[in-house]
């Protein structure tokens, strides 16, 4: 392997300069002198890059538009590497431009099967992949996997991992939003999250949970110091055994965090359809939100949606379900402003008349794990949580969750100490050490408690 | 347009000897001295495809693989005519090989995105596609459009149409079969139906019903003579608005019939997850049917499988659901039997052992519309029924319904009576009239019944 030796100016760039972007760019920049480095930030607006480098000189903003591919490959030919804050779907294209140019490369996504399939490549290359490198997934793979060495170097024997994750809104934001949340990531993600099957092993017994029963299965998840949320499972946690180095573990259940109550009422809008994403409905631009709701309904020319709905779900008309829809304008004859979309576009667009982040909001993440492990003949359980709220809207919780993370890695990277290559997740010591240490510094750190079970 | 003029024989090719094959197959070997053709008929078992031949000596059997492309060029270049009944996932690629070797195919299958991309080609090539031309799709469209064209020509304006169809089993068959249902049909298409989102349009207002609901928006239909059933959504009717000349109609429904008690049984089948086909199971060799159930249902150490599942969706220990699932061996500690699959193949599979026609069970076919019209200040209704029962497990009507249309529209098609070209469906007088004729002359026709509505 190559030395990166930091001789030399190096060029970080980093694609999109969206939500999520705010604090991974303004750490990048500050380090810049003393880490020798250049950050170049692209974006399809211009506008939105130039905000994010504001007047720093270690900074350069352009326009970076995916489906212009010469230009695609001259940026990303100039850079040394790339941290892609793309959506998901476009990181194959990056990590295709990224293997042509020899560039390593860094995500806070899912590892797609496409990605897992550059691995060897970029292996053999000498290339960096790495991935699931944010909050969720990220930091709960740093964090869970400290605990695990830990136990594993005392000798203990791990029985159940579970891990619950989410980006929520501060207790004092927004009081009367009944829903308890706001869109503090991408909100079309936030809309079709949970689609597909969920899978996890829970005492030995393997688990599938198809979307439409994701949302009625929950657990309740107690942290302290922040109360009770509820948690959905989340994709595919049966991956993470292996990656985890965890085989043969009776329990391992990823999860998603809300508040209570949210995933009784989200539940509605999956039951009805509002939340597919696979086709365009008809008539959009004459539509109200009240027809939006009721194209999901059965014809019936005497009943009223609201009664309509209450009687399909059984629900009660002054419930929480129903107040929370009714919260969100979903029932006003209010046109949605959007001239095609699919239902979870409508939806969207309609949510975030009321789940925009205001100024002054504040937002939260929160992440809660459970071990339970054997020792010496004794059965122990440890709970670790990590939660930080944000300052404003820009400067969110989640931002720096998932900025932070990513930007530590691509700094202990440029300096040389991360070994491995091809395509990976930071669950080696090489990376999750100091990365850990250093957002403890930065104020993200988890509070962990340890009893042993009677 | 070049006139077939039948002058040498014709050569048709018929991929496919699975189960809707033996009518068709049969109607064109009797057919093919006075036809002048000769009848090829492929499958990846040579076996199935030799007992569809018989003792014809206007018949060849072949080996035909879909994935040995060579050879497929081969067999469908010194074709005339090719009429698909593979999986309809394949009918792309063969369209392509007739586009290439500019032969014309008849398929009983929706017209996909795929298929529908072919028609310009087709049709500069002078070659005709013609899909939806079996039972369901094929005879409901075609005498839809019979009667559609009746009402226009007498000067009629269509308000409304709702049609249904379904392949069931004929009433004296397995009288202990609660669901009163088998396999009649490709098993795996009856597991996955629904799939997607239905869309439809009722007294002017669009709706949609996503897979989740699919089957808890039952409509119930009376067929004089046969009883009632219910009918569920299928797939898009919206598109057939103008395939059938009928925009600015107020309700146009398809649906698909199952009798009373199925939908609410298979629902839970559906709600569970059972039905999904995008994922392997773990551990499938060692399953049991009632693990297999059991993997869908939340883990309890104290609840008996039985009883999670009632409580989960409200059933009645031994309410008409419960008995289904029971009766289909859902509950049994028996091995499924299979080393791999997906929710969806371990269900078929499961199934399969039940629902399997034995040789002398008989299905049943039915078909049903319902037009409304207004004329000269009056509004009417016409309701239209089809039916038909099989001989046995191999004659059955499935059978007939889908192969015997296919079959005359080849044929009227060799005798140079079908002008049209591209990709099309069965909607036009030079197609259904001769087809329909025939079909009467054979024992398939419509019963309709006219009344004024007050």
């Amino acid at each position: 392997m190559a030395k990166e030796t930091g001789m030399k100016e190096k060029s970080i760039l980093i694609l999109g300069a969206g939500r999520s972007s705010s604090a991974l760019i303004t750490y990048l920049l500050e380090g810049a002198i003393e880490g020798g480095w250049h950050v170049t930030v692209g974006d399809f607006s211009i506008k939105a890059a130039e905000e994010r480098i504001g007047s720093s000189k270690k900074g350069t903003a352009i326009r970076f538009n995916i489906e212009e591919t010469e230009r695609c490959e001259e940026i990303i030919g100039s850079a040394d590497i790339v941290i892609s804050l793309l959506p998901a779907g476009f990181h194959p294209i990056v990590a295709r431009l990224c293997l042509k140019y020899s560039k390593h490369l860094f995500t806070a996504s899912y590892v797609s099967d496409e990605m897992k399939n550059f691995h060897e490549e970029a292996k053999v290359k000498g290339l960096l992949f790495m991935n699931e490198c944010g909050l969720d997934p990220g930091i709960d793979h740093m964090s869970a996997m400290e605990i695990i060495d830990r136990i594993k170097s005392a000798g203990g024997k791990i029985l159940s991992f579970e891990s619950f994750a989410g980006g929520l809104i501060a207790p004092e934001t927004d009081p009367n939003n009944p829903w308890r949340y706001k869109f503090t990531w991408n909100p079309r993600n936030v809309v079709v999250a949970g689609q597909g099957t969920a899978k996890f092993i829970q005492e030995g017994q393997y688990k599938f949970i198809p979307y439409q029963q994701l949302f009625t299965r929950t657990t309740s998840v107690h942290i302290p110091g922040y109360g009770d949320f509820q948690g959905y499972a989340n994709r595919d946690s049966l991956k993470y055994i292996d990656a985890y180095g965890l085989r043969g573990i009776k329990t391992m259940l990823r999860g998603t965090l809300r508040n209570e109550g949210f995933c009784s009422a989200w539940n509605i809008l999956v039951q009805l359809g509002c939340t597919d994403d696979s086709y365009l409905m008809e008539n959009v631009n004459q539509m109200t939100n009240r027809d939006f709701i009721n194209s999901f309904l059965p014809y019936d020319k005497e009943m009223m949606l609201e009664a309509k709905l209450a009687d399909r779900f059984n629900l009660s008309a002054d419930g929480p379900e129903m107040q929370k829809l009714k919260w969100s304008g979903l029932f006003e004859k209010q046109h949605i402003g959007l001239e095609k979309g699919t239902p979870a576009q409508l939806l969207e667009h309609i949510l975030n008349k009321k789940w925009n982040l205001q100024p002054n909001d504040k937002d939260m993440v929160v992440m809660w794990h459970r071990f339970v492990y054997e020792i010496e003949n004794e059965k122990r359980e440890i709970q670790s949580n990590i939660a930080a709220i944000g300052d404003d809207s820009i400067h969110t919780a989640m931002a720096k969750g998932v900025g932070l993370p990513i930007a530590i890695t691509a700094k202990i990277f440029l300096q040389g100490k991360i070994s491995q290559r091809g395509v990976c997740i930071p669950v080696e010591r090489e990376v999750y050490e100091p990365v850990l240490k250093e957002l403890m510094s930065l104020g993200i750190h988890a509070q962990e408690k340890e009893t042993v079970i009677k």
